[in-house]
């Protein structure tokens, strides 16, 4: 974050290039082989990394592995209460869009052959949302991710880590004319342009995914809006190996 | 808890009339009327209370209001991932009847007239699962449910309160011959006898869901399980209103 | 049935104590290796037990045989026409609760390795609803079982019963401040308590489900009840027996 | 049924125009405003006429009535038990092709009109099954249809009988190179051609559906199997009006 | 068609025995093994033919193959838009009943134990619709399964033809009460019986469904109707036999 | 295209910047208010448009209209023959995630408003898929909208067109290295890199998806896509104008 950047009157008092107060918390619950709670600000998301010995019918004697996402949210993460999807016997066209997108982000830093024959199963459930659902979950499915593989290391299941990098995302939308980074719910309800990016610690695009919500964006504004993302995910990776480097007590 | 019930070597070490440790913290999540946080040990159930001014289709024009409960787990709330119920397309017979008894059970301290037209929709959504889910989720969506009705008052939509008493629950079983109160998972899982009692404040029973899992049980047996589950729900309800004494700053 | 139990006004104009007609039909419908027609009085219901040769999934090479039970209710077996559940394209909570019960209780007289690896599939279909139709299943299913078991000991395909006792239910109620036995529509649904209660041959419960329809009960009024059920039990199953007796020619 | 037609060797033993035993038993069960047992031989189906004051949607305002038909097979009503329709979550193809049928042979004898703004439910349940089920059904919900008009009549909610004419259905078959009448399901699945017929009083014909499970047919047996189906249904319109003559008790 | 049968005024100004315009047109999409769109009229369908070296699991074992259909109308093949039955979760009972029908005409013409262990899946999907879209499927069907079984014969797969004869089907009414052939929406609409046939080149009869859309009809009309019909399919077989004489370039 | 571009080695033997061969028929079926058949190349997608007086829920009584898309593909428009959703009783995710993709790139370009108190029905069903389904439906979808919104202005039902700009989408790629454009299946499905753009007329950006299917993609290969994209929709916004340049004979 630099002194140059104007604030632009953001509903959340922040400037165009801040995150919000990132916190990822390891071994939230206590079953899964990674279980991480990242906060984005008020966006709250419990992330499990779940390992089976099994892998899907497509994969069968290919020796492979296999990373795969689900993505929830609690029908009252939300202002008001959403019908829950087990209810409707349903998931709804936009959770399995972003379901479909974690599972490509991760799969992306992931060596499915080194992994092995079994399944890495990541769930991401929302216990509050306050925009950037999508982004923090893949920065925090990333984390419990390599806690289930370093389980795996540990076990001597696996000899080498199948991960070959780290990945985290961000959301980036042009808000009054503006560009900023990581909105919360009143700067995406209320924005023009809206922009999902992912990227590997390498700084590699893995997923960039922007949509003109009102007036369609130019390449000039596609590029700031870039640039601010790129800049987020370095911040959010750094968090992430913060994170990992704390030993589990 | 007395001194003259012996230790019936309890995997959780506790003595046969001791509940777990119980937290309930209330205003858990920011949007949800009511939204609580339930603890029984390692079991953590997330229970919101959600008010909309409308009521089903069953009881239009008849001037009262509803209240019912929807149940669910994250898939990895437990020792091996589950099936998310949102994804296989419809909830479990198991998540049926849970939900069913939460209604239930909750209703039994309701003036539905009193609620006027409106419905209050209980969501209990267990982050983890050590055995007890159900009685947790009773005993914490009734703190959700009290909380949702303080905003109704607050703000002037009901004048006086629906709830006419307390209500909570626990689990009760013979584990090795002997009975113990607030069953975890290892004890569930190994106990001859399980039974889920409801009760009221003022000592009312509302429900007593007793099932033999390997021999039958007698009377007298079922009698030592009721002693204790009364005891039991005594001190959940001064929990209860220990949590609702303080204020919300 | 005793003197001593004053005559509560019950809408059937039965005593307190008093069960209404109870038959019990075998070899009701000619395919199923047993089939039984129940009537508690206006309640039908068609038990039929089928045996295949073939375990779940989740008992696979584990030796042991599987008992399972599915309920459901014809359309117009109400006083008003309900929606067929097949047309609907899912079975109600209620449906599930039940068939779920039914499974239990008759698992609680089953030796499942005695069996075999083979599963006995119990199906209570109600022809006609008049109150008390899980009670009358599991009491007609009981006599389904047995006497798809007397087909697999004639033909030698297991070489022992596996049925350990007798088993049947019966609901009991608090009509207008007594305790009464069996309850029939008019008075089920004019109750402020409903319990139902399986119960062995030897005399020990298998399942206790009481709920206050309205006021919470005492522990008194539930050993009331429980005193109730446990002698209609008994006459059920002296039904059970004589049923049994006659020779199928 | 004429002592020229020779016996084919059927596997019934009976001549080749040989109705089976035919039993129409009406007040089978007792909410239903129409509900009759039809028994052909082994095939038992219950039909129940219901009556509700509503139509569907797309018949709202225009002033006249409508008539529906569903139909449903027990689990175990066959040789081997099928998956339950409400169980497996949605009807078979078979199933919806039968309960069309039936549905639209009953209309073909209703003025909707004259019936009204309201709905006849006809529900049809095997109860056990050895061939002609669908037959059996339409033959035996139109005599539950006339009881379900004759209360309507006898409470003056409609005038004048909707119902312009007899109904009755029967399938034909041709057996070991013979035309044969009112298959049993031991003729049914060794039967070359397959061919069931709707007729009215008046002897009209409704519907024809003949189909070849092996070799095509000609125009000549095409024309004895009408002849032989044509003579079954008058018997069975024969037997409709004994059982309406029939007064309720 | 004959100079004798005189117009009936029917919409489309045909003659009274005259099919629409009939096209086949082979080789329409580039992947299937058979691919044909057959247009009658303003009717079209594509009908695909797709070989499998699989069978379901019913057939499993038994050394011969399997021929099933499958049916859909694209949302807006029809004057009004119609739900997308794949949005809605299901398919129609009369898509079933469709495709069921499809599925046994192409069986009569298929040896399946010469088909081999495999299995040809037939696709219609109907892309306008103008009345007849069931016997367009089946003609266009049978011309789509011979190309698929002339690619297994030239890559030797097998090594003679199961189809065993030609297939084609026509419906025919009576319209203003005359015989018509092959109606198209506008005569199917107000038309009182409503018949499609089903015929080998034989001339065998494989299905005959004639349905009574108003009045009841007579067997003087049905052997009007079926008059119609054979000679109408006569010309269908023959469109065929000229569409599969020409070589594929 | 210019000639500056090297051949990449495409397996098309196109050049990097060569569209394939872009056809847009319209009228393709006759009942739909717009109706296109686009091919790009080998994949072909039936577009049509259909117009509806009604709104959905959300929208009532908000003066505004809706426009929403649904996509589809035959079951054998690939190479092997896919699962009918019909039939499977769902939508895959990918179908969700193409439809709503759909939708959100028309409404870019229309005036929801000024379209008045209706909804447009954009159904894209792919007849055959060699790669691009998603552009060539957008692409598509807004002549058959244009169409539709010709028939309502020129009967009188709305005043002016709700139409603001032309809106066309394209994909490209990295293959082997070299940034592509419109890739077709042999292409895409070894592609390291690959995004779909959607842009307006104006030259405006309504849509870029990136995905790095292999290695991720930097911000230099990621503006050289954007360069060749942007030329590619120039050409596609040119070809939609010629379609709708022909008056229809």
């Amino acid at each position: 974050m630099t002194e140059s950047i104007p604030r632009p009157g953001r509903p959340s008092s922040r400037l165009a290039d801040q995150l919000r107060d990132v916190r990822i918390t390891r071994h939230y619950t206590k079953y899964a082989e990674g279980s991480v709670l990242v906060e984005f600000g008020d966006t709250k998301v419990l992330c499990t990394a779940s390992v089976s010995e099994r892998v899907p019918e497509f994969l069968r004697d290919r020796g492979q592995g296999w990373l795969t996402a689900e993505y929830g949210m609690l029908p009252r993460a939300t202002h008001t209460r959403s019908d829950r999807e087990a209810a409707r016997g349903k998931q709804t066209g936009r959770t399995q869009e972003i379901q479909r997108l974690i599972g490509r982000a991760l799969r992306a830093v992931f060596d499915l052959e080194a992994l092995g024959p079994r399944t890495l199963n990541l769930d991401c459930d929302v216990l509050q949302a306050d925009g950037g659902t999508r982004t923090a979950s893949i920065t925090g499915a990333f984390v419990a991710a390599h806690d289930a593989v370093s389980k795996l290391l540990a076990t001597g299941r696996i000899e080498s880590s199948p991960i070959t990098d780290y990945v985290a995302a961000i959301s980036v939308g042009i808000y009054e004319g503006q560009p900023v980074l990581d909105l919360d719910y009143a700067e995406d309800s209320r924005c023009d342009t809206d922009m999902n990016v992912v990227m590997t610690g390498a700084g590699g695009l893995v997923e960039v995914q922007g949509t003109a919500e009102g007036a369609p964006f130019s390449r000039n504004e596609m590029n700031a809006l870039l640039d601010l993302a790129q800049s987020g995910i370095r911040d959010l990776i750094g968090k992430q190996k913060a994170a990992l480097e704390i030993a589990h007590g």
